[in-house]
């Protein structure tokens, strides 16, 4: 069965993540909005179902979230968890380890920037479990 | 007197940029949204008014331009002008010539992002005429 996608942005939703769904708790959509390589600034449009998360990870390149609609959240180890909507930016360092995803009652998109491309390498996690994601949000 | 700049994205508008009026026909707006310069991504909400657009210039890096409000105009040399608005991006390749700027009866802003700032040098050229701009968003 097919989930339908509400238009919370401006910006495309693109197809269901199925690439990185073995990362990811709940469903994800990925956008690509840049194609061309000589700029090393990939971009992509990220959106969650509610609820739905990835893995705690981190990049070696570290990355930049720009929230585009809705309502999510964006947690790093240790740290008090950050709701986030639409005109938030969120800059993510080299090798800090974290997760984002939508609201328990939100969908949530964000544009996900890949920084230092030439470089960079995702380490995947943990899930974020269900305890961890309720202590979260609430 | 000091412009009313009206709520257009949910992105802040920041200052006035008096740094680079000289390049610019009309008055812009400048907020960097983003301070980690780990990341090589540098993030401003560049915001025009009405009929302001900046002059003919080139990056040696590249850039893009992700719109998020109101309404506006990319060309590059020897093409037809583009319209965008929120949600469309743009891909300037490197030491590609072109100008960008508001609508003339629309306040526009877009997102910019300087590609590979490690080395990138922007080249700034002649001043858009107002023949060019009126016949490029005609």
């Amino acid at each position: 069965m097919e989930t339908a996608v509400p238009k919370i942005s401006d910006f495309p939703t693109g197809e269901e993540n199925t690439a990185y769904a073995q990362y990811f708790s709940g469903k994800s959509w990925l956008a690509p909005l840049t194609a061309n390589k000589d700029l090393n600034v990939p971009i992509n449009n990220v959106t969650f179902e509610p609820g739905s998360r990835n893995n705690w990870h981190s990049h070696t390149g570290g990355q930049i979230l720009i929230a585009v609609g809705g309502a999510g959240y964006y947690q790093e180890r240790g740290k008090k968890a950050r709701r986030i909507e639409s005109g938030d930016i969120v800059e993510i360092a080299p090798n800090v380890e974290h997760w984002h995803g939508a609201a328990p009652d939100s969908w949530f998109s964000h544009i996900a920037i890949t920084a230092n491309p030439q470089t960079n390498e995702n380490q995947w996690l943990e899930p974020v479990s269900d305890e961890q994601y309720a202590e979260a949000v609430k």
